[in-house]
C-alpha cells in the first residue's frame, strides 16, 4: 500500500506523465531566421530546393582532365597534358576541355566540360605549359558530382527535428535563409508562501528568501524558454486568484508552494474554481505534492514548495510537457555516448584521428560515405566515431562508441 | 608514416589542445545577478554567510512538543498534551513549551523554544484544546535543525563550477544577490573565399552560399558565448588582414577558410605577419589543415573552409579553448548517464518512484542526507539516482547508474 500523507490516491509517474501530455498541443508556427535557428523545433519538412552541388566540383587544388588520357600512365611512361587555363573558385568555365588537354582547378572549383577526374597539384610535374601524370587517374577521382550531396526534391530535415548549428549551414548552403518552426511556450512562474521573502527585499526573522523562483527562471532560461516571473503570492485565496487569472495570457503556468494538503494549500482550490484539476498527488519522491490542471485551455503546473520537490517536478513533468507544447519528445540527448554494432569496415590511418560520420540506429551504427566538402553528411549523421591515432580503422561487427551529435526525437501530431 | 597533404608536420590533436591551453589565460572577472547565473563559471569560493536554517524549522504539518511528553505512548495508552496555540509559518515564536504542552506548527513554521521534535497531524487525534498521540515520537523527529542544512562560513560552491539553476536557488536562500565570474569571451567569426556568397544576396552561378557562419554563430550562441560575424574576406591579403584588425577588438578570432597550402590559403600567412602561428597542420580528419596563432594576445583559430571540418575542428579546439577562458575544462557533461557501485543502502517504498539525490564520484555513488527542504543536497549531490515504483530500494554494492546534474569540472589557474 502507498502512503499517501493526506492524498486520497497517487497518479503514478508515467500516467500523470500522459495526462499532461493528452492535455497539450502545439501552440503554433512562428518564422525565424537560420542564424537563430539553434533548439528550434522544425514545424515543416525541408526540400532540397536544388541539387548540391549544382556542377560538378572539385575536392582538391590540382588539374582537371579526362581520366581516359591518364589511362595507361606509369613512372616510365608519363602521360603528359596540355595546360589549357585555370578556373577560380567561384568562376563558371567558359572553355569545354578536349581530349589531351589539361585545366588548373582549385577545391571547389566548378570543373569544365568534357573533364571527368581532378588529379592533385602534389601528384603532377609541370613544365612549359605541359604537365606530366605518373598514374592513371580513375574517372571522377576528387570530382564532388552535382547532386551528390542532396539532389533537388529530397527531404533533408523532417517536422520535428531540433534544429542544430549543423542544421543551419546546411539550410545556408541551400539559400534558405528562415524556417517555419513550432512557437516556444512563454511560462508564467508564481510562488506562493506567507513564509517568503522577495531576495531584492532585506531579511525578516522568521521567513525565507524565495528560491524557487530564481531556480525556475534560470532553469526555463536555459533551456530556452521565455520566462515571467509574477512575485510571490501570500497564502490567501484572493491573491492567489489574482496571480492566476494575470498569468492566463502566457501559455503555461507554474506555481509553486501551497500544493499540498495542509489548511494553507490553497493553489489546487483555487485552479479547480476557474478550470479543472487532472490530478493532484504523484507517486514519487521528492515531489508528492504535484499537482496538474487546466485553466481556459492553459495548463497550470502546481509544484510543492520545498526547493529539492520543486526541482525534481519541473524536471519530470514541466520539461517534457514544454516540449510537447513544441510537438516533440526527446528520446535520446545529444552529446550522450551510445554503445553499438558496426556495420561496415571503416579504414583509418595510423598517427591521424579520425572523426568518422556514422548513423546511430537502437543499437547498430552505420558509417556514412564522407566527402570532406559534403555538409549533408553531418545532418544525415547523428553521432560521430571516433577512431585514435593509434588505429588503422576499426571492423564490421565491433562494439563501438559514438557521441550523438543532435537530440534524438519523436513527434506526437 | 603520416601523409601531410603539403604540411611539413602534424601536430597530434592532444598535443594541439595543450599547446592552446597552454597559451590562454582568463580574461577577467564580472558580476552577474543570480536570476541569470546558469552557465556561467564561479570565480570565488561561496561561503555560507549564516546558518540554514536559522532557527530550528518544522519539515511537517503537525504539532511541535517535547519528545519527552511522548515517551511510553501507546495505541492504548496515549500521551496527552495541552494545545497552547500555533506558530504561522513566517512567524517568530512568542511563547516557550513547558512540559505537556503542544503547539500547532506548518511546514517550515519555526520551532518555539522547550520543543524538539513535531509529531504529523495524521497521527494525533485533536480535542477540546487538547490532542492525544499514540506512539512515541523521537528527538528531532521532523525537525530541520539550524545550521543542518548548511552552517555558517561553509564552502558551499567552489570556484569554476559551471553554475546550475539549483545553485542559483541556494544562493538566493543565503539572500546571495549577485556572484562574481569569469568574463565570457567575445568571439569574432571571419569567412574567408573567393567562392562565398553571403546569405542575404541573390544566387551567382558558380558561387556557392556561406554557410560556415550561421553555422558558427549558432553554435557560439547555444554555448553561451556573445558572436559577432565580420563577414567574408576574400582571398586577398588586404581583405583578410583588414578583417584581422577589426577582429583584434574581440576577446577571441576565428577564421574559416584559407588555412590550406594552396596558393590561395593566404589566412596563416597574414596572422603570422602580425603575431606568431603556434601550429599549422594537425593529425585530424576531417581538420587537417587547422592552425593556431596569437595576434596581440589574442588567439586565432583558423579552420579549414569545408564546412563538416569547420564544425568538428570547432569542437575539438575552439570549444575548449573558449572555456579556458573562463578556467574551466569540462571532464564530465550535465545529464550524462554514469555507472557506478553504490557505496550504502537506499531504502525505498514499493509503489513510489524515489528520485535520490548522490554523489557520484569515479565509479562510487554515494547517497546524500535528502531531508526533502533541504536545498543543499541538491548543490552537494552531483548526480540523481532513480529507484523505480517496484523496487524497495536499492543495495550497497550493487551497479547503479545515475545521471549527472552538473557538468563536472577542473580549474587551470
Amino acid at each position: 500500500m502507498v502512503k499517501d500523507i493526506g492524498f486520497k490516491s497517487l497518479e503514478s509517474v508515467d500516467l500523470a506523465i500522459e495526462k499532461i501530455m493528452q492535455r497539450l498541443k502545439v501552440l503554433g508556427v512562428e518564422t525565424v531566421s537560420i542564424y537563430k535557428c539553434f533548439g528550434r523545433v522544425l514545424a515543416k519538412d525541408i526540400i532540397s530546393p536544388v541539387d548540391v552541388p549544382e556542377f560538378d566540383r572539385s575536392a582538391v587544388d590540382g588539374f582537371a582532365l579526362k581520366a581516359e588520357d591518364t589511362f595507361g600512365a606509369s613512372q616510365m611512361n608519363p602521360a603528359i597534358l596540355k595546360l589549357v587555363g585555370k578556373v577560380e573558385i567561384g568562376e563558371i568555365p567558359k572553355c569545354s576541355l578536349k581530349e589531351g588537354e589539361a585545366i588548373r582547378v582549385f577545391t571547389g572549383s566548378a570543373i569544365p566540360e568534357g573533364a571527368n577526374a581532378v588529379v592533385m597539384l602534389e601528384h603532377v610535374k609541370e613544365m612549359d605549359g605541359f604537365i606530366q601524370i605518373f598514374k592513371s587517374v580513375a574517372p571522377y577521382k576528387n570530382v564532388i558530382r552535382k547532386g551528390e550531396d542532396l539532389k533537388k526534391g529530397e527531404v533533408i530535415l523532417r517536422r520535428g527535428t531540433i534544429l542544430e548549428p549543423q542544421d543551419s549551414g546546411l539550410l545556408a548552403s541551400l539559400g534558405i535563409r528562415h524556417v517555419e518552426v513550432y512557437k516556444k511556450p512563454k511560462v508564467a512562474v508564481i510562488s506562493t508562501g506567507d513564509e517568503l521573502l522577495p531576495l531584492e527585499e532585506s531579511k525578516v526573522p522568521g521567513k525565507i528568501y524565495n528560491s524557487n523562483a530564481p531556480m525556475l527562471c534560470n532553469a526555463l532560461e536555459e533551456l530556452g524558454f521565455p520566462v515571467f516571473h509574477l512575485g510571490i503570492a501570500k497564502d490567501r485565496t484572493v491573491e492567489i486568484e489574482e496571480k492566476l487569472l494575470r498569468a492566463l495570457e502566457y501559455d503555461a503556468i507554474i506555481f509553486t508552494g501551497g500544493t499540498s494538503v495542509g489548511g494553507k494549500d490553497l493553489v489546487p482550490e483555487v485552479v479547480s474554481r476557474y478550470g479543472e484539476i487532472v490530478f493532484h498527488g504523484v507517486a514519487l519522491r521528492p515531489g508528492m505534492p504535484t499537482a496538474f490542471g487546466i485553466v481556459r485551455g492553459k495548463p497550470v503546473f502546481m509544484l510543492p514548495g520545498t526547493p529539492t520537490a520543486t526541482f525534481l517536478s519541473f524536471y519530470t513533468f514541466v520539461v517534457p510537457a514544454l516540449f510537447r507544447m513544441m510537438n516533440v519528445k526527446i528520446v535520446e540527448r545529444k552529446w550522450s555516448k551510445k554503445e553499438g554494432i558496426l556495420r561496415s569496415r571503416i579504414a583509418s590511418e595510423i598517427g591521424i584521428r579520425s572523426l568518422v560520420r556514422v548513423s546511430w540506429q537502437d543499437g547498430e551504427v552505420y558509417p556514412l560515405k564522407s566527402g570532406s566538402g559534403v555538409l549533408s553528411t553531418l545532418v544525415k549523421a547523428n553521432a560521430i566515431l571516433q577512431i585514435s591515432e593509434n588505429l588503422e580503422g576499426r571492423e564490421a561487427g565491433e562494439r563501438v562508441e559514438v557521441i550523438l551529435l543532435r537530440n534524438l526525437t519523436e513527434v506526437f501530431e
